[in-house]
């Protein structure tokens, strides 16, 4: 099955390819322009932009929003992730955990699909996790080389297989693809 | 002149009225709920929901956007002041500020006025100064505490005076005066 896949962003390509293929379905990018809203619900953008994807594209198609939710920074960078690592990145979100004692943290992505017959629908991953003392590895992208999963003792970007099995964009895609081959 | 001025914020409000009761313009506060779009530009964000404010008074309105534009944090907060300081505050701030030698910033405010008859009209004030290495002072609304404006030694925050004349918010808000006593 070819199902669009509207992102500017390769790594989540990359990632979604090796997640949905052996479901077997085939990830097309498309780089489109989509207005982002401004929401504390990953869900509410998700699903708007879907609905935008879906009326450019007149097709049906998934959009992907994740973010990076600490707790004790109020759940910040949350939906905001992706323009606050463009503008402080990781060593930003360390000095704000400076002396900080609760680092836990959690990792969400919401997958939306529309199609022209559907309304979106929408699929949730989380990984639960803590915020390391200091950047680690060079693997993955945005906050991975922060991020340690569950009760693990290295970051995403320290260990990729780890994030390749346990990611929060992993078990949105997969609640997607096994509702997919039912229903598309 | 009466016009509506569509905020949820009462803090500008306070500073909007005493602003602009000197030009006769008298400011009625609308609380009304606007979509924020994403941008990096205050214009077009203030344009947007200046647009959407009108079509929902069917009246004359305006809004105003401002942000805080660190110049060693590639900008941030910049559009995005409102929600960052909601979740990590002047105090996240001056933690991301530890040992960063520039602490130029700008502090830039735009007032997008629009009625059924006119396109939106943009008018800008910006106030440059640097980030203090403390919070101080208990005057003002959100960054006030830690922005010293221009070659002053007090923030905003200690002195609301001084904040009452230099404030980028009122350079825009009677930029608007003029040009509104010639042609509303």
């Amino acid at each position: 099955m070819d199902i669009a896949f509207a992102t500017g962003n390769n790594g989540k390509i990359t990632e979604a390819k090796k997640i949905l293929e052996c479901f077997k379905v085939h990830i097309i990018q498309k780089d489109i322009k989509l207005i982002e809203p401004r929401s504390d619900s990953l869900e509410k953008i998700a699903i708007e932009k879907a609905k935008q994807a879906c009326e450019i594209l007149k097709n049906p198609v998934i959009v992907e929003d994740s973010g990076l939710f600490i707790k004790s920074l109020n759940d910040f960078p949350g939906t905001y992730s992706h323009i606050i690592y463009d503008k402080i990145s990781d060593s930003g979100i360390l000095k704000l955990m400076q002396d900080v004692k609760n680092r836990s943290a959690i990792f969400m992505a919401v997958v939306a699909f529309a199609s022209p017959k559907i309304e979106p629908i929408t699929f949730n991953g989380e990984q639960k996790g803590t915020i390391s003392f200091e950047s680690k590895g060079s693997g993955g992208f945005g906050f991975d080389p922060i991020f340690i999963p569950g009760y693990e003792t290295q970051t995403w970007a320290e260990n990729p297989q780890l994030k390749a099995i346990s990611s929060h964009r992993k078990i949105a895609l997969e609640k997607f693809a096994e509702w997919a081959k039912d229903n598309i």
